[in-house]
């Protein structure tokens, strides 16, 4: 349970909020790059912590994200010109590069040099893994680019979406890493979704409704253990990374692709759920490759034409109660991502945290608000950078083992929750 | 005309107003029995009073009716599991009773007794008559269950649906004590509605467009008398029973079925339109029963899987001019319910009663005010218990009679006035 | 740029603002006349100046604008019958004649003069030129009628439309005085327009995109000139004539017809786009109507059945990214007036004009401003009558000439700016 004024600063990231300090710390995926397939391709809309933005990809193949809205007199700049090194707005002509600074302004004499006093506010955008990724906070405090694993590995060796949540983003990550509803939530899907299917140890998760949570630590955020019974005495571990602010990583099973998430704040009643999938030695099969396409998995099947999912909250999710009644899925939805999205967003825009109850399983959750809230404090109080904006602490992954019962898993499963390179996953 | 004050009063029956507090003295129909068909069967969601609310019905058959959010972290329970004699939150398991008492929360040890401590907030819920009532109120105040005419007779001799009203109750309400606009309004419909038409007694409707009122206080709310001229100088009475705060039964016509409504609060700015047909002593036929299937008399046709109706604002009640140039329809909206919702809700969400101009045929609309004014004031500030709450004052009739000019209507009429088992109302 | 308190003061129009006070001192075009086509025809909603009114066309041909709502308890008498030189409202047949007044209340005995104390707010209509047009003003202050030549030209001569535009109508006016985007918004369009194109001069426009800009107050608003390179040193002047509020006349091209717009509040995040063409001295030929119904040159193609705009913010205007990048249309989107009015809307509901920079080529925009802000100032501390209200001011044409270099434009074009009976617009 989180007092009001707790709950605001969690959820609120629009500008001069101190959670949005926080974001600012960080570099943010922003769009899919396949958003900018080529050079002078229409620009994008781009709404981030509840700032309006603009997205393009010049001349020369350099992304630009920066204020919506022309400088001179408001005009979107979605309708501009995407042409000869910058975006032209459409009503007179103003153009801009890429770093937002307004080259031309044609009804001004060159020689004035007025256009050099106009620049929209931007911010940096680069590639990497298929994804475009900005920093929103001060240049000065600008860190190193992002280091996820899965967005170095080969592209043949990973896939990535995004869609449209309309709740808070804070919800939506406690999702991630809370393993305890699988059991539920998901329970009629660990044996038929084909990205999840057919691994030796979902009966330990299926069988153990019950599991045992151990959350520590880690220098970027959290080690989430969840411990069931496996077989002869020994446990089932299935360990979550959390790393600041809202990465989230699962545990693997058997062979299949690993899986985590980002949840970015779009405003405050409404993220992207960003969900990739890879496998840190080998490329991805034709057919897993097909089932994320198809919203298998993590992944999700869209409006056509945008990235709101198919089954939304103005269908009810299309729900299906014969499903549901005949144990095919828990809660009728189906597909593990709708599953998760549609119970998150039932708690409404921003959920009221100070009317839960709180369990023992919820020890994730709970570590995870707190070090937030820490974090925050000595951003805004003591300029201290935050947990997670280290490459180090971003080297990480999640981990799957089946372990003695005198281990503490951190220790036991050190190195798998590392990243090396040439080296799959630990899973079970 | 009343004072700002006086109409907020009347309107908000949100948790914590006086107005609620009054609507929460009452039993009040929350669902049509038929949205719960089975044992074990989908949980319907269920807004009143402003409050959201879960309805479900167990493996035993008991219903019930709570919060529509989980305790635990606030999912909805639209999406639960019914089964086993409770419902399910599909997130992690949790199970409630129709009590909204917590039995199980599976990530606890059952010894702990942790389920023990969480109880949603719940209300009792009850079948008669086809209809699931509610009591929302302090359960040390509970009053006897509901004693309405139509919901005690066997259920072939009445039939009852429900449909959204896009405005307040009350605007909607002091159109069923309106017995005046019928000569106006609805004037086209007296000769060709099928559940109307044919009532020897419909003439005098049509030929004397300005009838003269008297109202006079009942024990639970008002005998509201409409007085025409008949023949040989007799008087055509029609007399309406409205019984606090929100029922409602027209005078009957003919050998038809008599009618009625509620009208309860979904929101301030929307609420549930009841209407029922029942005859006292015969089985409707199936030319009546399919009459009111179809959206004839007071029933209405639905946008499909909704209680919405499908000529609803959004567009502009499938209006047909020509047939309102015609003398078809008076106001060229189709259907006397439709009739009567057009134009109440085009009166905004919650009409403005400082600005309103009554005259004498308003006397009903005026004195049921006033008694709804009094009674919430007695209740607040003396805990008096409001009219209506009764049994006694549920078992009425409305009647339709004609009388020698020198008889009071409401001793000439006592008799018609009641509820006779075995007795036919009263009717011309 | 302005502040804050100038912003809202130029933008806000509803009752009792100063900004609401200055509209209401002229005749505004409130509906086409074609919708209201024939005695006792259907009543029509009209929102002006966010006040929610009802029009209609008696029985006698008399035209009647006055509060939407029946004064009893507030239905809509868009639902009125109307019938034998009145609007009769639909609920207990309460009637009212075009001026307001309630004729019949029919449950209250005539002898009583009831009736003869309702009259519901209402304002004058009067048709001109296929507009009915209305002053919302006090009574005393009424000026003449208006005399703008498109509405004094025979039928034949002249077309007008409407559409509604979703944004607030300062901003849709500015850039109806801004001529300075057509070189780059509807570069594709001036030589492809059938409404625009072959004018000689549109090379001017499309060869010189730096114009220079003087702007001259005139008696009823301001002379907008802008000066582009012609032949043999001589200089190409478009002349744009605002008259106060909101009247704009383009400059011609060629023998097309001219055209202009107003520019109507309907609330403060809405505006009326009126547009009309009309030739002083000859008929529209057929090719030029069908063109205008078709929706080319100011015009537009609607949502069947409204005068929204078939392109709109709901679906991104049907932009077109081939057609912008292949050059056939400089934004994307099609047609002159949408092109418009997609970037006004874009700015937002009210453009914050706190945050814009302004250049030379916006004088003509400063300027009006400016104006309005005197007007209204004077109209509110003095009581003195605004610009544009007179007859003569309104008898103003736009024109495009070719002038020797050291012509003042103002004085050189004198009489092509004043309506000449019988002798046609100045062109090039």
């Amino acid at each position: 349970m989180l007092k009001k004024e707790q709950n605001d600063l969690l959820t609120q990231t629009g500008p001069g909020t101190p959670g949005g300090r926080l974001f600012r710390s960080y570099w943010l995926p922003a769009l899919l790059a396949s958003e900018l397939p080529e050079n002078d391709c229409p620009p994008v809309r781009v709404k981030l912590l509840s700032e309006r933005l603009i997205a393009f990809r010049d001349s020369k193949g350099r992304y630009g994200l920066m204020d919506e809205f022309c400088a001179h007199r408001g005009v979107s700049l979605w309708f501009g010109r995407n042409e000869e090194d910058g975006l032209r707005c459409p009503y007179h002509g103003w153009k801009y590069d890429y770093t937002g600074q307004c080259i031309e302004v044609p009804s001004e004499p060159e020689e004035s040099g007025f256009c050099n006093k106009i620049k929209l506010n931007s911010y940096p955008l680069i590639e990497r893994g298929g994804v475009l990724w900005t920093y929103m906070g001060p240049p000065e405090k600008r860190p190193p680019l992002p280091e996820w694993e899965f967005a170095n590995v080969p592209p043949e060796q990973s896939f990535t979406s995004k869609r449209i949540q309309e709740s808070n983003w804070l919800q939506a990550m406690e999702g991630g890493i809370d393993s305890s509803h699988v059991s539920f939530l998901h329970r009629g899907d660990l044996n038929s979704d084909p990205l999840f299917k057919g691994a030796k140890a979902n009966r330990y998760n299926l069988n153990d409704s019950r599991p045992v949570f151990e959350v520590v630590e880690s220098a970027g955020g959290l080690f989430i253990g969840a411990r069931r019974n496996a077989d002869n005495g020994h446990y089932y571990w299935r360990i979550t990374q959390w790393v600041m602010p809202s990465f989230t990583m699962i545990a693997p099973r058997g062979n299949h692709p690993v899986h985590g998430h980002f949840w970015i704040p779009i405003d405050d009643e409404n993220c992207w759920t960003w969900s990739f999938d890879y496998h840190p030695t080998r490329a991805l099969t034709e057919e897993e490759r097909r089932a994320m396409e198809e919203g298998k998995g993590i992944h999700v099947k869209y409006v056509p034409g945008t990235f709101r999912p198919l089954a939304n909250k103005d269908n009810d999710y299309l729900i299906d109660r014969a499903a549901q009644k005949a144990g095919k899925t828990y809660s009728g939805v189906e597909g593990i991502a709708m599953q998760d999205a549609s119970l998150q967003e039932s708690m409404g825009p921003v959920v009221d945290r100070t009317k839960e109850n709180l369990v023992s399983t919820d020890n994730g959750i709970i570590m995870a608000r707190h070090r937030l809230l820490r974090a925050t404090k000595a951003l805004i109080d003591k300029d201290v950078s935050p947990p997670g904006v280290e490459a180090v602490h971003q080297q990480v992954r999640s981990a799957a083992v089946v372990l003695p019962p005198d281990k503490p898993f951190v220790e036991a499963a050190k190195e798998a929750l590392m990243v090396r390179v040439g080296t799959a996953h630990a899973s079970v």
